[in-house]
């Protein structure tokens, strides 16, 4: 019997309820099930779990809640430098992009990527010609412009005077992984990075197999966290092996990856995933994760803390 | 009983006997050889695999006969574009870097990203500013020019007209990977690319897990193809995943990665890798891979056809 999943997060990290009010609460829910609904509404009328993961992410891109598209953080050199993957599990097909700026949702080029490129991933100067030549959106730089992402990246770099790994703690990252009424499963992430990071620093976000993976077969993995330490445990497609290879369930696949050997490794985060069957999974070993999710026949759940 | 062991590549693709001459064939042998005994003279003086992967990629890399480095073919910008990646088995510890110009050596800058840098991945403008404010060797854009090459990507501009995939048959890479007397594991990757590539095109050489993936309990590997089904196949931790979860052997490992399952996704190339008992494997699904071992206690074995 056929069934629907969709799980989206929008980043991990230090997130204290003491430092939240009431009224940012309220705004992060409605945020993540406002991008809930766009990919469940997808995916409840037969629609593909391409589509609706990329639904999702869009959503959460043009939040400036979250750090992805417009509400990314700022680079050392005050830019945006956004990354954002896309993998679909039927053929293991995978867009992904990096370095890019001014395009208003990078997940929808990384799409591009993926259906109209023989390339996988694309970065800087040439992602955004490329851009230009199918047609994406771009908004003026101001369109991404925050008082309170710019007070941080002030805050960061007088920080970094006296502790270098201080950016290490803003682990904003969104994503959305999902499985169609078809049987299909695809997974995607997208992030502004780390404030501060320094220009051409990549994370795991736009890395298929570290921060992406989907495979009809086993399972669909988007991460957020510290992208060095999920690049170099190739965290996404770890969840996918344990599953294929030790015959592991879901559950216990994340939480191998995260509990165990992303916190033995130093790092520290998440991950969400969905498999063939529709179970899901999140899981996160830092104080909190923002995260929501549906399965068909039951009503959302959306989450903040532990 | 410790023991070393050492193998090293220069790409794999259509290399037929009929269009080689005895010279050409002797001067590929001769630079395989080289580079092997950069790294042996390292590892037989019970120094690292770290430093011996790196030390034979430097000698490739200076080689015009390869595509890495000196030898790097040209993008369709008419520009060298390099990327590398190095990781050590002992920590899981990695750099990498893509989208560089004029840097002698990419295998040292990456090596350099590893000790020196938070991060794993340095792309473009900002890996250059790294790679000058840690004293990396800059060469004049003219040491990257070859008539050859040059000719190659004229080639390539002409038969885009009537045929896009033309520059995907053209797949050199080189890399090495080591187990040292201590019992650590390293392995290393670079490449100029593919000839007239679009700017900003990654491929799996500077991705760990795609094109390079080291773990003292498993094996060290680097990869040789079309990147994009190497980063779909995330083939080298693959191979890492196959012994650690499945129990496989190297040697069955490696042929389910490349001729098993490259093979499946329509991928071409070929992978090398040592294991932690110092076994070696060197398996390719495309006509040709330019490559050599050596192995504690045994003479150096230099092929270049199956």
């Amino acid at each position: 019997m056929r069934t629907y999943s969709l799980a989206i997060h929008g980043g991990a990290g230090t997130i204290r309820k003491a430092e939240m009010t009431p009224d940012l609460e309220q705004a992060y829910q409605i945020g993540l099930e406002t991008a809930l609904l766009a990919g469940h509404t997808i995916l409840e009328k037969q629609g593909t779990a391409l589509d609706a993961v990329e639904a999702a992410v869009r959503v959460l891109e043009d939040n400036p809640l979250f750090n992805a598209g417009r509400g990314s953080v700022y680079a050392t050199n005050g830019r945006h430098e956004m990354e954002a993957s896309i993998m679909c599990g039927q053929q293991l097909d995978a867009g992904a992009v990096a370095m890019i700026q001014r395009v208003r949702h990078p997940i929808s080029l990384a799409r591009t990527v993926l259906k109209a490129s023989p390339h996988v991933l694309l970065v800087g100067a040439g992602a955004e010609t490329f851009a230009r030549e199918h047609g994406l959106r771009f908004e003026a730089a101001n369109w991404f412009d925050d008082p309170k992402r710019w007070a941080q990246l002030q805050e960061a770099r007088q920080a970094q005077r006296v502790q270098l790994d201080h950016a290490a703690r803003k682990m904003g990252t969104v994503g959305a992984v999902a499985l169609d009424l078809h049987g299909n499963l695809a997974a995607a992430t997208s992030t502004g990075g780390m404030t501060n990071k320094m220009s051409g620093r990549i994370g795991d976000s736009p890395l298929i197999g570290s921060g992406t993976y989907a495979n009809n077969a086993t399972c669909a993995v988007s991460c957020t966290g510290i992208g060095e330490f999920m690049i170099r445990g190739v965290s996404a497609y770890d969840v996918s092996c344990l599953m294929a290879y030790r015959g592991l369930d879901l559950a216990a696949a994340c939480h191998e990856v995260i509990q165990v050997k992303q916190t033995d490794l130093g790092g520290e985060g998440g991950l969400i995933a969905v498999d063939a069957k529709g179970e899901v999974a999140l899981v996160f070993n830092s104080e909190g994760m923002y995260r929501a999710w549906i399965q068909q026949g039951y009503s959302p759940e959306v989450w903040i803390y532990a």
